[in-house]
Formats: C-alpha cells, sequence, structure tokens
C-alpha cells in the first residue's frame, strides 16, 4: 500500500471565488506512484471549500457563487461575532472535503469535471491537502 | 489490499429524478472481495450528484426533489449559455462522490438509508463509478 | 494495511443540534494504530449528517442551525407522512458521510475545525461509525 500526502497554498483575490485546483491534485496524483486508489482533497479552514463541477465555461462558477450569496445569505439575526455566518453555512453546505477515483495513475473525472477551492471569506492565503492511498 | 472498480450506466427519464442504486453498489462489494474497506461512489458529470437517503417511502424522494427546486430555481441573472446552472449548483450542493463503509463483506448502511442517482439535468444516459478498496 | 471500525452511540436533546464528536473520533484514530491513512466518518441515519466546522464559537452552529432552517423549511406541499422531509432535505444538503486525512496518527484538521454530527429531526439516541484505513 502506500500513502502519500501533499500540501498545497493558495492566495484568493475576493470574498466568494473559485479556483480550478485541479492540475495541482493531478501532479499530486502523478508524483504519487499510485495506480489504483483514492484521492481525498481536504481544506483546513471553515469558511471553504473543494468541489467538483464544471471545468469549461466560466459562467458556471461565477453563477454558482451567485446562487450561492442567494441560497446562503447574511442574516440579521445571526450572532457570530466576525460575521461571517454566512461563509461557514457555505462550508456545511458544500463540504471541506472530497473524495475521487484514482485508476490507471490518474484521476478518474468525467470530461466536464474540474477541481475547485471555493473560498467563501476572501481574499485569504489558503491550503488544501491531497492525500493518495492505494497501490 | 484490494482495490476495485466498477462502471455502471443509467438512463434518467426526467429532468430531476432519484434512481436508486443500492443495489448495484451491493453487487459490486460482493464481487470485490473486499471484506473491511471502503466503497466511494462517483458520478462523473457535472449536472448529477449521489447520495444516501431513505429507502423507503417514495414520497421522501420525491419532497427532496420538490425543495431542491426550491431551493435551487433557475435564476433571471444567470449567465451559463446551456442554462442549467440551477443543476450545476445543486451538484454542488449534494457532491458527485459519497464514501460509505464496507464492513464484514457488505454496505455498512442504516435500516432505512439507501444509495440513489440524483440527476439534475434529464433525461440521459448516465455513468457512476463504484470503487471498493480494503482488505 | 490496518482496517479498523468504532461505533458510538449520542444522545439528542432538541429537534436541530450540533454535537461536538472530535474527541470521539480523534480517540478512535489513536487506538486504531494507523499512522498514515484516512478516517471516515458515517452516520446511518437518514435525517442527521455529519460535518466539519469551527470548534471555538458556539455562535457558528447556533447560526448554521438558523440558516439551514431557512434553507431547508417544511413545506406545505411535502407528501411524507412522518412530516420530516425538511430533515431529509438537510442530510442531502449536509451529507452522512465525511472523509478526514490521517497523518502522523492524528486527524489532519486546521486550527479551528471540529468534527459535528448535525441531529436534524431529534431528540433521539443515534449512532455513527468510525472507519480508520492506513498503515
Amino acid at each position: 500500500m502506500i500513502t502519500k500526502l501533499y500540501s498545497f497554498s493558495v492566495q484568493t483575490k475576493t470574498r466568494n471565488e473559485w479556483l480550478n485546483i485541479t492540475d495541482k491534485a493531478a501532479g499530486a496524483i502523478a508524483s504519487s506512484g499510485v495506480k489504483e486508489g483514492l484521492c481525498v482533497l481536504f481544506t483546513p479552514h471553515t469558511t471553504a471549500a473543494v468541489t467538483i463541477n464544471e471545468n469549461a465555461d466560466p459562467d458556471v462558477p461565477r453563477d454558482a457563487i451567485m446562487a450561492l450569496n442567494s441560497i446562503s445569505p447574511d442574516m440579521p439575526a445571526f450572532k457570530h461575532s466576525e460575521g461571517n455566518s454566512d461563509a461557514h453555512v457555505k462550508t456545511a453546505l458544500v463540504g471541506p472535503s472530497i473524495t475521487i477515483i484514482v485508476t490507471e495513475g490518474r484521476l478518474l473525472l468525467g470530461v466536464w469535471q474540474g477541481l475547485w477551492f471555493t473560498e467563501f471569506d476572501g481574499p485569504r492565503t489558503r491550503k488544501f491537502f491531497v492525500r493518495v492511498i492505494g497501490e
């Protein structure tokens, strides 16, 4: 069994932003030597998440950001003193962890799929981890 | 360590539909020979997802489809030219990947739980994968 | 390869409640002997979920509970006779499974992150499982 761990740093520029991290994760898989197994993408933050969605038209992440703002708006009744409870809720909805299949030494992604780091309370310097496990 | 990968095809019949795929995943586990480990359900699409929810009353997926339509409606300000941004948002909310525990050679599911392929932009021919890893 | 499975029982006290289960999962990792691998948190229920979010200010789970009630309210058109479709929808949004990285014999969590069992239809006696896999 092979288990490898990779750490990445990204810089977000606005409050809500989707950063394409497909190439970073693909590079981790390639260097891990794992041919058949799993890849876990994980962010250690509580106001950012990771997800998989369309990699082609930039209007998809744009529209998704707008929709998430509508689904989880700032609410007057929020009490958390940092004023970013909307971002914590988005993190609960999208999730800080996602698992992808590795096969033939590569991520098993659909033709339109890419991996995204989703910032909900930027701009900030952020981290994410890639765990590869398999053989 | 055993790692096995199974591919399945399903046909959806309407725009929003939940297909019960519990038996397909259970069959993959049985044929994998894995007794203790993990099972990852993954769909390679950007307008469909996979989830776990009640397996008994068909009104649960019916109500969930209605609620998701209300949570992620079509928005006039969407720019994505395919006109299915609501489906991309639902995919971000429900997620294209879910991990289930395998023990004693079977999926560790609660008595009411079943596995669902959730179509958000059908009807289409769709795929999903089952990765089993363990020993 | 090491694969271990741990079962926990929790008692919720209200309809919507977030229970901090970080210590329980950390204890499972410690006793598993796994140094490098993965940890999967899984709940076998259809009206409860598991997630990762802020571990510090109790106003974060409080605000998140309020926001989720707003995002997935009871709807007059729901047909499920148990009357808890809102809870099934929350489960689809937050998810009954989450995967965390294990490294150096510990959960790889950010400084503000904690693990939460999220009850959507309590009070009930609930279960969750921790699967540890690695070496």
